[in-house]
């Protein structure tokens, strides 16, 4: 690609964590997610000359994650290609909803992208997780990972990085609610127990398996009968307010099960149809209504794509986002 | 069925915990199996008329896990129906193999048969794991459900029970050796401890579920890759003479993976075919070579189907079994 050549990357946010797939199972969502514009530049380095639909975010790109993804992008390659990178932010942070994994997932596939695609798209995992790194200071890939690949993807281990896509279509709409309380994922990791019950232990993996073979075999019925957190939910959905009335209402108006989406605050639930993820948000956000807390509520397919290209031109547009 | 039917039921050797799935998967064997051979009595209540294959068992109805379970059965479906049972053991007790799951499944599904089946083969599992408490104090399903329902089996949850066949064909064998060394299930259970380290736990989940991913999607690299247990196999295995050698020789003689197979001695390993496996009894019966210990090896495919009816006749055999 000429130097005239802009991508635009859209990557959707994720639910990491699943229920019973703690620190290892996420999948994507259709929309919200973020957009990364790249060109060639003629300035050497990495420059992020726009940042939009969020106020203060660094433009420094040591310091913002699609800069540092770009930048272990190049290392990696040995080049020193100067790119011009601009951010569309299209959902909140300190969501759960895997935002800084968005930003970071796009940028590696617009650099990938306009640097002629020496990666494919599960090599870009690693990359996108340096942006994870940046964001929480740890480079963990059940957000990245999804929103890359589309679906549920497992993780199954870090060493070495093993990363599986369950790669199955599915006909399961995600119902989001985002209640708009500071909650930061270090006191939601903080105050979780390092020992686990074994008892507990033997109910979750029992449930992460019947969760895996209700996906895989496309049971819909399984897949909510597994959809149960009995160690971490009870530790932190006390940091979420009016937490278990939004789950049993989700449940009540027809989900098949739900939880805490990432380290929280947003709370996601299943739904086998769009007809009952759509009455599954009304009835979640019936909750909150009242409540004094402001929210934002999502409902898309949990789609079998991830990051995609949305746009692609020669010619420098006016309004590049 | 008059009283004068008789039928005989084989129900297969299993392989539980398989690594990571502790107290929640579970596998079937082809071979080997016990037989339960039952026909209808004048006599009122259970009779034990024989046992072969084995000393020292019970013959007492309500002390042998064959009785138990009939007896279950009768209770409830109301009946008062006399039955005569016969006991063929074919494997060893107190192996690892679910030998009192074999016995237990075998009988369940002998007795359904001479009642005009009134319960599925899923329905047994329930009555099988009676079997299981008489014999361990535990009624566990690990055992009991793939020796009832073939291949892999998981017991997502027992409160209330939800047993989950896999229900994919595989191609799949399993070399065991059985080092025929005394080894308590209660104390090879009481070594464990009761808290797990959250890392450790998120690992073995993370195998889990990418053993399920990996026998769902028929993906014998990823099984292999799965086929771990960094919490309970260090604390059990030091009970088992030679067997880090032993399972080391049988991954370097091309098995996927392998373990301690329930709560041991035995030992097993998978292999993708009945050559490689073939190959893995050889190498694991090497390291036991001089030892002093004596084996017993089996080399098995994981079939679909667990218990069958092996014989029925209406006519009396002078050799029942």
């Amino acid at each position: 690609m000429d130097n005239s050549t802009f991508v635009k990357a859209y990557a959707p946010a994720t639910v990491a964590n699943v229920c019973c797939g703690f620190d290892v199972l996420g999948f994507a969502l259709d929309q919200p997610g973020d957009e990364v514009w790249a060109r060639k530049s003629e300035t050497p380095g990495i420059t992020i000359s726009d940042i939009q639909g969020i106020e203060n975010l660094s433009f420094d790109p040591k310091e913002n994650v699609i800069g540092v993804v770009a930048q272990k992008m190049l290392d990696t390659l040995g080049v020193s290609t100067g790119i011009e990178l601009q951010l569309h932010k299209g959902m909140p942070v300190g969501s759960g909803l895997g935002s800084s994994a968005a930003s970071s997932a796009a940028a590696a596939f617009a650099v990938n992208e306009l640097l002629g695609s020496p990666f494919s798209t599960q090599d870009l995992v690693v990359f996108a997780m340096e942006g994870e790194r940046k964001a929480s200071g740890s480079a963990h890939a059940d957000n990245v990972a999804p929103s890359l690949l589309g679906g549920f993807v497992l993780v199954r281990d870090y060493d070495p990085l093993d990363v599986v896509p369950l790669g199955v279509p599915l006909e399961l709409y995600c119902t989001i609610l985002y209640p708009q309380i500071e909650l930061k994922t270090s006191l939601s990791r903080s105050i979780l127990k390092q020992e686990i019950p074994l008892n507990k232990g033997i109910r979750q993996w029992g449930n992460l398996a019947g969760l895996m073979a209700g996906l895989l075999k496309k049971d819909y019925n399984l897949i909510g009968r597994s959809l149960h957190d009995e160690i971490f939910e009870p530790e932190r959905s006390v940091l979420i307010p009016l937490f278990k009335q939004v789950k049993a209402a989700a449940i009540e108006a027809g989900a098949l099960g739900g939880g805490i989406s990432g380290s929280g605050p947003s709370i996601f639930a299943l739904s086998a149809s769009l007809e009952k993820a759509q009455a599954v948000k009304e009835a979640m956000e019936a909750i909150y209504a009242g409540s004094g807390i402001e929210t934002k509520t999502y409902v898309s397919q949990v789609p079998e794509q991830g990051v995609r290209l949305v746009a692609q031109s020669t010619f420098q547009p006016v309004l590049p986002l």
